[in-house]
């Protein structure tokens, strides 16, 4: 089975052709959604991919990422959890592409985690399906972390973390990040493992919560108590922590949990949960991609037939 | 009793003439410690004090706030709590003005919340040391909210946390806070201290963390659940309601908490803590001030006899 596919992000153009689990060509370019205005999405993807059109006459054709959401090619609605395969296969919005043929935008999903409280991905339903995991806890970093739960090979809720985001921002633009030197000394990230469990743990400790614990950081580097070299690595460390928190809290805390991830992000949390107990597997983001595809398109032909 | 006060911060400059607790004479400027160079302090605190150091030749001269930071006009190191008014006078540091005559800078408070974890201030402990509690629980709102316990007259210990600050890098640089739109509607503020709610509370609930909370922000607006006017009055709820649950976790929940802010700042607290069944007195910032400097200048005088 030969499919076509366009990962389509924020910044970001990939495209690739696929057989079976295997990529046998590809583009890349920085077309994301954000360089793009309303009408140009069909030009840049014929340009990038038309000829695996011409080549392949019969591949279907997926998009998936942020070229579904309001700001892509066409707004294609969030799919509501619980979700597998055949449920996001079923909820794809057909575009044009040239002589009748279409591609179809894989949609995200939505879930309730509380009443009144909402939670949404837009890409990661397409990489954490293709995750090999058919049961069990599934953590996708990024600059906002997913974490997963798989029961019976769907997608049964999930929860998203600003962790990337939160850290990008004390960086560049807080007064709590603003001291920080080069070179990193990456015992810092231990460091902040170590207060975020001031912010966690079992139930009857104190919380003491988490924008203290940032202060804490400016605190002590302008108390003299911590290098300027530890600070972003601390930084990282506990707003991870804390994102592992949340996490054990909402899931409970399972035996072993899949990082979509490659190194060096995967080995962050490797060494953050194995300090609770908690083993780990890594799934490579794009073969998980690609898996994730093959399962959409295999049951958006069964659906057909 | 007569005394000259500059409460010089990070981008103001404040003269006071005071006399027993009340201003008679006052001058400003934005000559902030962030807008001098080293060297510049004396000049700008005699061009804008200087006749009153002429007109009160015995007046005590105090300077409290930002000036006494590694970027002020001169390093004075933090006292360590437990500190009363007594503490604060004995570790002031003088500086030069002319012919002989100084001016003292009151110094910051340092703590240890826990072992390896410090905080610091540098200017409230001079609002709480007038804040009127000797026992109890103050809160001094801001771009980094102080909660302190109060024991004896003396500041016992505090935690910092970077509420406000937070709060502006979310409006003016997240994802999160982009899609805020006016006008706002407050009724946000109350949704967001009940998702914080889904982050506090008593022992053996979930506790989803506050970058999950973050997010689901962003997610209710872009699944549509929330109109965009609620989305910075709910930043400023959870962002509030998250500094209480750690308070109240760090010092237990008490009866009454005094609020070191002008409306409509004090407002929020006071709203916020109502929820939790908490009684709340306000004080008005600058009363504070000048009631704090009042016993420091006096247990500076009564230690030189």
């Amino acid at each position: 089975m030969r499919f076509i596919v366009a990962d389509w992000g924020t910044t970001r153009f990939r495209g690739y052709l696929v057989e079976n689990e295997t990529i046998i060509d590809e583009v890349s370019s920085e077309e994301g959604v954000s360089a793009l205005q309303s009408g140009q999405h069909r030009d840049v993807f014929m340009r990038q991919c038309g000829r695996w059109l011409e080549a392949e006459p019969d591949a279907p054709v997926l998009l998936v990422g942020m070229v579904g959401s309001r700001e892509g090619w066409v707004m294609a609605p969030y799919a509501s959890c619980p979700a597998g395969p055949a449920d996001v296969a079923a909820a794809m919005i057909p575009v044009e592409l040239e002589n009748g043929r279409k591609a179809h935008i894989v949609p995200g999903l939505t879930c309730e985690p509380a009443p009144g409280a909402y939670d949404v991905m837009r890409g990661e339903e397409t990489l954490v399906l293709g995750s090999g995991v058919e049961d069990g806890i599934v953590c996708s970093p990024g600059t906002h972390p997913k974490w997963i739960e798989m029961r019976g090979g769907r997608v049964q809720r999930f929860a998203t973390y600003m962790t990337g985001e939160m850290y990008a921002l004390l960086r560049e633009h807080s007064m709590i990040g603003r001291p920080a030197t080069e070179p990193e000394d990456p015992k810092g990230f231990d460091l902040g493992l170590d207060a975020a469990a001031r912010n966690g743990g079992d139930t009857g400790e104190r919380r003491v919560g988490l924008l203290h614990l940032l202060f804490g950081a400016r605190a002590a580097v302008v108390s003299g108590h911590m290098a300027t070299g530890l600070l972003a690595p601390y930084l990282s460390g506990l707003l991870t922590g804390d994102e592992i928190n949340g996490a054990l809290s909402q899931f409970g805390k399972p035996a072993s949990v899949t990082i979509l991830a490659d190194a060096p992000r995967a080995d962050l949390y490797i060494h953050a949960l194995a300090r609770h107990g908690i083993a780990t597997q890594v799934r490579a983001p794009r073969e998980a991609l690609i898996a994730g595809l093959a399962r959409i398109v295999r049951a958006h032909a069964q659906a057909k037939n």
